[in-house]
């Protein structure tokens, strides 16, 4: 298949604000078509530029382009005040102006980290999403969150900055770990919850795997895609609909935090799509306590695909109280008040802010229940 | 007179983005009727805070809101990175969230810094210019751009991040210094260059200073903060027109660099104000020389009012290429082609990109003489 596939996202809350999200087999040997800007800076980190850094710069240099080649630690601790102000201050030496652009090859941490410096650097430059990772094609690539850690915590400095497109080669999945791959089929999973029950299913096929081929692919990504850009065109700075996006991850994130702040001993940290991977299980749990579509055996075998760790042993049925001072410290609280996004059902998000104590309690033991291996 | 002037910024770059300058005396004492967050950090420099900081804090404190006061040390040294970081992160500790907003109570450094913190401190947050230098008032706190500076360069790293309102007390105008207050009349002068030759002739009253009052200043400031929000209401993010306030900045920030790059023995750097009022010099002889209407007349008797230091000992003449280096890096050069700011008579300025070599130092030629006293 060498048509390419194009999903066309339209940003509701800017004028003329619209980008194309660009899939198409081996797209890294013809990335120069569609961006024009003459003078780019390529950001990867070095896992991924080990395997396609080189191709990439010639196919852009070949066009005619003046590439500047700069590759960070592979990993979370890149997104760092640090490394910032060191791209930034080395873009500006390579000579970018305000015409050039800057591309991010890599997963959620070059695009979010990328797309900062893009976002800030003389107020803004042109900006590609080259997104290698499954997590990065279906969720981080689209929708303009940038973003770096700081001390206090992750994401807390940023800016919402829109790609000029997201360029999408579906053949580079091949080269992605198995362990990378689960993180975005969490999410994958996730946007097929809120929107699209096919999807949902995905993880039962065979194919659904990092070799599961282009042509495979080709089908499900844009679905995956269409369900995140369909949220963000309706709320491009997270004021309203954007919200049913974080489904999974109120507690995803307690735990994912309390999970590296209590490891050691024999606990090992969740991963971030672990601890979504349980939060969906407890919202589709508090969901059905509420009288909502049942949906925690669909989530309990997409668990059983995912296979992931166990939680922190210091996690007992009745001692729930442990993670509200994560709950407090996440950036979604407003004022105090926790807004979680459950299901009705399959395809329809709601947001509900008067979750009961005895609720979360009685979810929470369910939860631990089942990581427990009773339910298993 | 109580009642206060309103300007309304409508942003055509953006749907539903507008907002308010407000110019009141004593409006210090009524700042909380204008923002409706309830919590905010309040972001100063020590300068200004001996001054309004205490009464500030105490008015939003009695309307019931929960105010953290953040003071940087006063001068361009705080527009650093490490400023910023700092700032984000005990901001982030305060307990700040999407529902807070950041107030600039400064000049323009902070403005310019407090904005970025505000631009990108959870990807975004409201944010409130209280201009207190005759600088911010007419000109950095009106259109969104934020900044800091890094080794590089001045405002290389920043964004375009609009206020939710300017609120302009015009009363402390009395505390300036009137060093600073000169700094800002060089760009009230450009405005009026730019779009009303009445504001152009201001600074030949006697009342065009720091206690010149608030009747006087009622009137001048709105009409000098309308050229500026007039223009910037039409490019947002300085694709067009908006480059018209460049007028007179090109030659004078190469000035200003120079002077600072080779400061000592005898030569004191210019300030920003000084340089750019010998850059309108350069331009008024440059348009001159085209055919357009000659102002220098009036630049000369601008600057007989401004009294800017002497140019650098080793600038003369014959020596133009000196400057060179400086125009070149000059971030508005785009695609190593400058383009100047003329003014085909008051109120039409034009870019133009095919200045000569001749015509520049012809123009330079002019005013060195003049700089050197030959005219004077």
């Amino acid at each position: 298949m060498n048509v390419p596939a194009v999903l066309r996202l339209e940003l509701s809350a800017s004028r003329d604000s619209s980008y194309d999200i660009v899939l198409e087999p081996n797209l890294r040997h013809k990335l120069a078509k569609y961006i024009p800007e003459t003078t780019v800076a390529l950001i990867s980190d070095n896992h991924v530029d080990q395997f396609y850094g080189d191709e990439v710069a010639r196919t852009l240099e070949q066009a005619g382009k003046t590439v500047h080649r700069h590759v960070v630690a592979a990993g979370e601790a890149s997104k760092s005040l640090e490394t910032y102000g060191n791209l930034l201050r080395v873009l500006i030496r390579d000579g970018i102006d305000r015409r050039s652009a800057v591309i991010a090859l890599g997963g959620g941490v070059v695009g979010d980290l990328a797309g900062f410096v893009a976002a800030s650097v003389l107020r803004g430059v042109a900006f590609y999403q080259c997104p290698t990772s499954l997590l990065a094609m279906v969720d981080s690539s689209i929708g303009g969150k940038t973003g770096i850690n700081i001390p206090e915590g992750k994401n807390l400095l940023g800016a919402f900055w829109q790609p000029n497109a997201v360029l999408v080669d579906v053949e580079v999945l091949r080269t992605l770990p198995e362990k990378t791959f689960r993180e975005g089929a969490v999410e994958l999973f996730k946007h097929g919850l809120l929107a699209d029950e096919g999807l949902a299913d995905a993880f039962r096929n065979p194919r659904f795997a990092p070799d599961g081929g282009s042509e495979y692919w080709l089908e499900q990504l844009p679905r995956a895609m269409q369900v995140k850009a369909d949220i963000v065109s309706q709320d491009e700075t997270e004021r309203g609909v954007r919200a049913y996006l974080n489904l999974g991850h109120t507690l995803g994130h307690a735990l994912e935090a309390h999970s590296h702040a209590y490891a050691g001993a024999g606990n090992v940290p969740l991963s971030h799509g672990e601890a979504v991977g349980y939060g969906l299980l407890f919202m589709a749990k508090l969901a059905a306590q509420r009288g909502y579509k049942d949906e925690t055996t669909r989530v309990l075998e997409f668990l059983a695909w995912l296979k992931p760790k166990p939680l922190h042993d210091n996690l007992t049925v009745d001692n729930f109280h442990v993670l509200q001072g994560y709950l407090q410290k996440d950036k979604k609280v407003s004022a105090q008040k926790i807004r979680w996004v459950l299901l009705e059902h399959i395809g329809s998000p709601v947001l509900v802010d008067d979750v009961q104590e005895t609720e979360l309690e009685s979810a929470w033991r369910y939860l631990l229940n089942y990581a427990q291996g009773i339910y298993v």
